[in-house]
């Protein structure tokens, strides 16, 4: 196993086509949506698991805790559920510091009360000194899934529009930054947010969204270049439109990293109508975690599977997968 | 962090009790049973989480794969749900080998067959060489419970029968023997087994089971003091009853071990109404791995809180929690 298997990109992907699906797989599993949708007595509910081994556990705008809560509230969000209910296991090496620890549980509780989510299960392992580093995380989580809600990876149409809730590429900054003590005068902070009452304002606002991602691991791109494959579609992204903040484009430039490829743990991709999209915008800058959000792009019949950036002066260029990894945990 | 913090008894319990329970409990959580009973738009289910770092990952009678799958299957099973669910979350080590991914990515599919579940969702990250040892895994698991079960572990009622499904100690005894390379002549055998379609049988058998455990970490001993008080109730084993292999009977002389705290991984501890018990051993014993069943004892009134062992000269032994931890990473 290498780093870059981890990493969300093309080997990601190779991983599980060549040893998970052809093993485990299932018509739950093979969707490889944000969360697996099923059915329970009736009952439609989504189900997702996230591992998080981020390094540093403590960076500017989160720690290792909120992150984990996050990171799960946010993939049963984007798939049209409503997050109930969380589970947390906790991996723990040896020696470290019962301080840090009641932070973190601090952190997730926290973080569980602004997404009105309830832990509810949890378990302790502790391994020798050496045997991991810090402290890993997992949450998975439950969540109900809405009435006549379709939306995944597959649903994209051409025509819909592509929104995002707010500028790329902090979180995968932030951590950068911080890990390096590169000395930058504004530290950059993550976007780590739970967006689930975002995406229920979205989901009462219209009933055409079609496709959600949220842009974690291999940033927008990689999310986008899943959907466009999954889909069978085209995407076109309008460089002048995508929200940067200035803090993360000018560190981008200085060490040679693209925010369309930054993690994100606060960003989420839709798809929607292009009927929907002026006034789907227009609500979601009414919350908190969607005051910027922005029309980025749009689906097209042309270069199915692919994503192509129209840059300001004109030109177009292919937005590829990632085959390295940027970075390694980066969640 | 100690490794006992990680062991299942009684540090276990107070990292439960002092860190986590006050800032995350709820009444979910608050009852520390092997899973949480939830519900979701008018169904009732169960959801659990385990974290798996055993170490060695491959080891007489199973791996970590079969284990892990088992486990979450058994936290379900022993609240009285029906599993159908699992999350697989992968943290491995740079380097692990691919070849010994994917037998442990057959292990789990076979176990999953075998326990009739379905892994739905998963997650893998890749963490730096020397920042895990090997591979961790964590399955979480959502089942359906049954209509009119109340199982639980402060359930236990005074009158009650205590049975088990087979002898103690194997899961522990293979990890030390493997572990240590001690040259025994025979190997012992972990008892890792999915335990569902037992636990169903036996809720066909009767409805008047009040409460139920796996007997993992810190073995029966743990889990009886922690029914115990949690049911305000005194309970009573007859050593005579206890079934243990000669083999690990003789390696935990030999080791100084005491099978009654060894972790098992396909061993349940039942809190039947006495009148039902003798009925209930004879349908177990018809199925795989209820052959081996007994009654090892009953609840008492007197003594409440506590584990008292009638040996087999007639003298009475109280049986505590475990103060330290008598192996690290045994699941």
């Amino acid at each position: 196993m290498k780093l870059v298997h981890g990493g969300g990109g093309r080997l990601s992907r190779q991983l599980i086509d060549e040893v998970f699906l052809p093993v485990l797989g299932n018509r739950y599993l093979n969707t490889l949506d944000d969360s697996a949708r099923l059915e329970l007595s009736g009952s439609k509910l989504a189900f997702t698991t996230d591992s998080f081994v981020v390094d540093p556990i403590f960076f500017p705008g989160g720690d290792i805790g909120r992150l984990a809560v996050c990171g799960t509230v946010n993939d049963l969000s984007v798939v049209g559920a409503k997050p109930l209910y969380l589970s947390i296991g906790l991996i723990i090496e040896e020696g470290f510091p019962m301080e840090q620890l009641k932070r973190i549980v601090e952190s997730i509780k926290k973080t569980a009360d602004e997404a009105d989510v309830l832990v509810v299960t949890g378990d302790t392992k502790v391994v020798e000194r050496g045997n991991a580093d810090g402290i890993f995380i997992n949450t998975s989580g439950i969540g109900i899934l809405r009435d006549k809600v379709e939306i995944s990876g597959s649903n994209a149409m051409i025509g819909d529009r592509i929104i995002v809730n707010g500028p790329l590429g902090n979180h995968g900054m932030a951590i950068v930054t911080s890990r390096q003590n590169l000395g930058f005068k504004s530290q950059i902070h993550s976007d780590v947010a739970p967006l689930n009452h975002l995406t229920e304002k979205m989901l009462e606002t219209t009933d055409r969204i079609h496709a959600m991602r949220d842009a974690t691991r291999g940033g927008v791109v990689t999310v986008l270049n899943e959907i466009a494959q999954s889909s069978n579609v085209g995407i076109e992204l309008d460089e002048q439109e995508i929200p940067v903040s200035e803090d993360v484009r000018g560190a981008c430039e200085i060490l040679g990293f693209d925010p369309l490829y930054m993690a994100n743990e606060g960003v989420l991709v839709a798809f929607v109508h292009s009927d929907d999209a002026e006034s789907l915008v227009k609500e979601m800058k009414k919350l908190k975690y969607g005051k910027k959000s922005k029309i980025i792009g749009r689906v097209v019949e042309t270069s199915q599977g692919r994503v192509t950036l129209r840059t300001k002066i004109g030109s177009r260029r292919i937005l590829d997968m990632l085959s390295g990894e940027q970075l390694p945990r980066i969640c």
